[in-house]
C-alpha cells in the first residue's frame, strides 16, 4: 500500500466482537469494499486475532472520514455492530503527522 | 484500557514478519512490557495474524515516543527487527484528535 506524505488522518478501530459473529466476516469484507470507494480513501490495514481486531483506515481529510460515517450502508453496519457483533469497541481519530517506511532489500 | 481525553498521540506500527522469526515472540511481549515502565506511555493494542501485525501505542506526548524510541534496549530490538524479523514495516506518529468508545451493556 502507498500512503502519501503527511499529514493525512487515520482512523484507529480496535474492537473485541461478542459470541454472535454471525454475518461479521461478509459485512467486514463489504465495508472494506465500499470504504474503498469513497471519495479522500487512502488505504486499509486490518488485523484479526480471534475476538480482537485493529483495523487502521487512512484518509485525505476528516471531511472525507466524516462522509464516510454517514454513508447509508455503513450506518446500518454500525448499527448491527453495536447490537450484535461487538461487545466493546473504540474509534480514534487521528492526524498523522510523520511517517517512516522500512522494507528489506 | 482506560486512555485520557485527547489529545495524546499514536504510533501506529504495522508489520510483515519475515521467514526467520527466531527470537520475536520474546523480544516483542519483552518491548511491551518495557514501553509499559516509560515516562508518558498511556497504552497498547496489539494484533497479529500470521505473518502481518498491527501494534498502536498511546503517549502523552511526542517527547515521550522520542525518549521510548531511544531507550537502549529498544534500540537493540529496532536494529534486530530490520535485521532478522521484519520483511518490510511502517511506522506512523499521529496525535489523537477525537475518540469514541462502545461497550455492550
Amino acid at each position: 500500500m502507498n500512503l502519501p506524505e503527511p499529514p493525512y488522518y487515520a482512523v484507529i478501530f480496535t474492537s473485541s466482537l461478542s459470541e454472535d459473529t454471525q454475518g461479521y466476516s461478509a459485512t467486514a469484507e463489504r465495508m472494506l469494499e465500499l470504504a474503498a470507494l469513497q471519495p479522500g480513501f487512502l488505504g486499509v490495514d486490518s488485523v484479526r486475532q480471534g475476538t480482537e481486531g485493529i483495523t487502521v483506515s487512512y484518509w485525505e481529510s476528516e471531511a472525507a472520514i466524516q462522509q464516510w460515517k454517514q454513508q447509508s450502508e455503513h450506518l446500518l453496519a454500525q448499527q448491527q455492530g453495536r447490537e450484535q457483533w461487538y461487545r466493546q469497541y473504540r474509534l480514534q481519530i487521528s492526524r498523522v503527522e510523520r511517517s517512516y517506511c522500512f522494507e528489506k532489500e
